[in-house]
């Protein structure tokens, strides 16, 4: 099943907020409209908008106001994959050329603040203190976690705890909010929305835990970009830190950069994959996922939770 | 008089930002810290804070409420600089090394990011939905003006419209906001926050073009920067823009780029300053000057209004 198929209800929904995404990032600046038109066509799964909506079911649904929410979400996540991109050097990004590669690192840059001050405005719409201060927080914990991301690069030393506190940053905390805040928005009561945020930020985790395993197993076709740049870029993921525990592949994947020997490179990706590395991640992915579901288990068994479960589901179980 | 001299009365509150601006910044990761601490230490005239708080002394001051709309708009400021540096290449700011060559352009990229951050979580404490759509308003217009500024370098063909919106953008447009939000943190009524929205919009613009003017007029000990940087760096400025209505200083003055022998720049400088557009410029910035005055006078004259009125004549005739 494909995953807009999951969701198709929301499809009316979803095509609003597709609309309303493109009227936010217009501007009377022609290459701003063209490096923020190549970035929000390159499209994405809209996982956060849908994750919005589907939230917000368990309260006062109404798409005038939650498509707010929906919109500053996935602006604001927008604009962080453009600064991503330049920190991370990517020049190719779901199969597309990244901004920063198709023009500049400043066309990234101020294209980046743009969207990110486009998706400010989106949020005042959302006349909710609460909803206001959660969300600043998440920007705050997810600059940081720019930071954290360049600081641990290469960084072999690292444990567990780091990695988890890395993709909650870049990834779950984003995830979880949009649930929160969709809920917030409906005015649903906080034992619904704390629950919300929980299930998100698991199914986050377990979504980026996947994420950083498929960078290992998919193919280059499949994730639009080469097999193993994560490891190239000296990200360290889930896979390498499980396979560093064997002493010999250790120093084999400490000596990866950027200029090693591409059959090199080939090899240690291959054995990263034959130790077990991918079965322990994936086992790690799992439990992340188990407890989304618990979290749905507390919630009103409706067709939103229904949802919300093959999401989950079909996230932890996609291939690319 | 010292700048500081005029409104000296503010002093323990302005102490009060200037400890608050630094808790505000503070992450637990060193080179961000240091980065952010940088710049801030950089210090410049914390104009912004001031206008906020004499604002706010036409309605309810409190200063534990009114300190949140200081340090926000102060923040959104110093990132706006760091990301500037940026897109102008700049080495030095207020005679100190910009970020981006203390460090590198992505570290002043997320540098800016997460100061800007920081400031939402300041924004989300002002409970006033009027406030945050003023502010993201602002926001967006500043960063369409980090573009727009990128689009107009080496225009030379551009006329004082271009130039007048640039600047509103770049400097007018966040003064005007402190004036507002001041008043409106305050809860002053909407003639009066609407009118110092006006006499900071005015006064901004008389602020850049003297700004713009000291690029040449000044020393580069006072500028902290090599006089010229704005012609060098193709940013064309309003002394420039009068100086190219003579045919053969224009032919000259487009022929300056980059690479241009310095030898020929420092003529070319002379010729501008001897060609009667510094005096037009000024001529310019003084009418900006005196409607910023008759705002004022449509105020309450308290000594708030006599202070404002200091610093904007302050602000015109500064030499550095």
């Amino acid at each position: 099943m494909k995953f807009k198929m999951i969701y198709s209800f929301l499809k009316s929904d979803i095509d609003l907020i597709e609309k309303e995404l493109k009227t936010a990032i217009d501007s009377r600046s022609p290459l701003l409209n063209e490096a923020s038109l190549h970035l929000l066509s390159a499209g994405g799964k809209r996982i956060r908008p849908v994750f919005v909506l589907l939230s917000a079911k368990f309260g006062d649904y109404d798409i005038n106001s939650i498509k707010n929410v929906a919109v500053a979400l996935e602006l604001i996540h927008s604009a962080s994959l453009v600064h991503d991109d330049v920190i991370d050097d990517a020049d190719l990004r779901r199969g597309k050329p990244t901004i920063k590669s198709q023009w500049d690192n400043k066309t990234a840059m101020y294209t980046g603040d743009y969207i990110f001050a486009r998706s400010l405005e989106y949020m005042t719409k959302i006349e909710n203190e609460e909803a206001h201060k959660i969300l600043s927080n998440a920007i705050v914990e997810l600059t940081v976690g720019e930071i954290e991301q360049i600081k641990d690069k290469y960084r072999f030393e690292q444990g567990l705890k780091d990695y988890l506190r890395r993709i909650k940053r870049k990834t779950a905390l984003l995830i979880a909010v949009s649930c929160q805040l969709g809920a917030i928005a409906a005015g649903a009561p906080s034992e619904i929305h704390r629950k919300l945020y929980r299930f998100g930020y698991y199914v986050g985790m377990s979504f980026q835990i996947t994420d950083d395993i498929l960078d290992f197993t998919a193919s280059e076709k499949e994730l639009g970009k080469p097999a193993g740049s994560d490891l190239l870029q000296g990200n360290i993921t889930l896979p390498v830190l499980y396979a560093m525990n064997d002493p010999r592949l250790k120093e084999r994947i400490i000596n990866v950069n950027e200029e090693v020997d591409r059959a090199i490179l080939k090899q240690v990706i291959e054995d990263i994959k034959g130790c077990g590395a991918i079965e322990q991640s994936h086992a790690l992915s799992f439990r992340y996922l188990k407890k989304a579901l618990e979290e749905l288990e507390g919630l009103p068994k409706t067709s939103a939770n229904k949802t919300l479960r093959d999401i989950a589901n079909f996230i932890g179980k996609r291939k690319f």
